[in-house]
């Protein structure tokens, strides 16, 4: 029975678009879990001629790219200055301009906090065709494997996506988290975990109570995910008592008492199902 | 050449977990294009005894449930209001208790505005083991199909997601538009057309300029796609011109303007090639 339906799951692939020679394809790769592709990413990585890629995205991950194919790493590992954008936009025009079936593969998706934006502009302004091929970014992904709904009915008709990391490492400076903190039950924050103390003491001064849950999600979506609850208060403490290293996630908000009963992918992973 | 990749595509599927009988899988299944699927996705399509799908769902995902599944559909159309949830949740769990592959599907993602959080801890609470399949939200999704990069770095550091939409067909009241207009320079709002109009006038009572641009994206991610770009003072009147109707996704924020530049989807569709 069990062969007979996956029988059914092979022929039931929908037509899908190819990437073609001299096209880019801005493709996210999700937040980790290989399950969690699209069929048009796995497309863009069983088609590539070249794979140009990001330091987020998960090794199992790169094991599906064409055996054929050349690999770039383009990586921005985290506290490094990003000086390189122009480059990489340079080199994937100078790809596809080269006829070459291009996949630049992002972590998440390429367009949340992931300069896929940038990277079309030069495409665009350079006449080269493009598609972008969104993926399941982390504040989706990590919430959803860390059994913390993003949204609830009783949490709120809102949720923010904000980046903890602007050009030099430090926390960017043009966020209002006065406004953000009143008007979103839920904040959500990418690459925040080296500033996670000021940016929980911004959010405590802008009226948010210190025992109000914070959770740091790592490895989101990967056999290795932890989760750490913490409140807005204790989050840096305990951060540092726990030596959480990035990648790293942090939400915050009522939200997060949801995962008490949620916790359904850290189930998985100790009964070794995953 | 193309039919080696293919070959090399069919192979390179990674192993995933299986839907196993008395289990329910919440599915996101993305905005529409059944591209975007996640590869769980349309694992539980293949493998589920019974697809509890709602309306949101694009008719060419349904066409991948395997034939032998019973389909229900437990569709909340816009604007009624959402009594049946209880039902919905209720119905999962006895479909699991008679030992059903059980996969309910939902448009975009599970748990962003798509009350999965709710059918999550009835699961739960039954003892029901259940997995969550994230999926790619129609913020993600549709604005990359409309060319709005979710994120740029010249438009600011963070995004909200809001829900125009609250029981009994009213925007939720407890909306603090002073302060999500203050703190987010990108709002995208989900379900919302039939108050635009107030919408808008709130962003701009909270300080937002008149002339800022809002676009409204219409089956996203479809051959049908439609994007209207208008500004906060002129959507409510372009909205009614041109008769829009939902599904649709509200956009508000200088990041609108990108699509001048990279409105790449349309340009396939109207050269055929989608």
């Amino acid at each position: 029975m069990s062969e007979i339906k996956q029988g059914v799951s092979d022929s039931a692939v929908p037509k899908l678009a190819d990437l073609e020679p001299g096209w880019v394809w801005l493709v996210g790769a999700g937040p980790g879990d290989p399950g969690l592709l699209t069929l048009l990413a796995t497309r863009a990585l069983a088609q590539a001629d070249v794979v140009v890629f990001d330091a987020l995205v998960d090794e199992r991950i790169l094991d599906l790219i064409n055996p054929g194919a050349e690999r770039i790493f383009a990586g921005k590992r985290g506290g490094r200055p990003s000086a390189n954008q122009d480059d990489i936009s340079r080199q994937l025009v100078a790809l596809a301009q080269d006829g070459k079936r291009v996949a630049r593969l992002k972590g998440g998706d390429p367009c949340i906090f992931g300069r896929g934006g940038e990277e079309a502009l030069a495409l665009a302004r350079a006449g080269i065709p493009f598609r972008i091929v969104p993926g399941v970014t982390a504040g989706v992904g990590a919430l959803a494997y860390a059994g913390i709904p993003a949204t609830h009915r009783d949490a709120g008709p809102a949720i923010t996506f904000i980046t903890g990391h602007a050009t030099g490492s430090n926390v960017p400076d043009n966020l209002n988290w006065q406004a953000l903190a009143g008007g979103s039950p839920t904040l959500v924050i990418y690459m925040g975990l080296s500033h996670l103390g000021r940016i929980c003491a911004a959010i405590r001064d802008a009226g948010r109570a210190g025992d109000e849950p914070v959770a740091v999600i790592c490895k989101a979506t990967t056999a290795a995910q932890s989760v750490l609850v913490t409140t807005l208060e204790r989050a840096e403490d305990d951060a540092r008592t726990a030596a959480l290293k990035p990648p790293a996630l942090i939400v915050v908000g009522p939200i997060v008492r949801f995962r008490d009963e949620l916790a359904w992918f850290e189930q998985l992973v100790h009964a070794g199902a995953d």
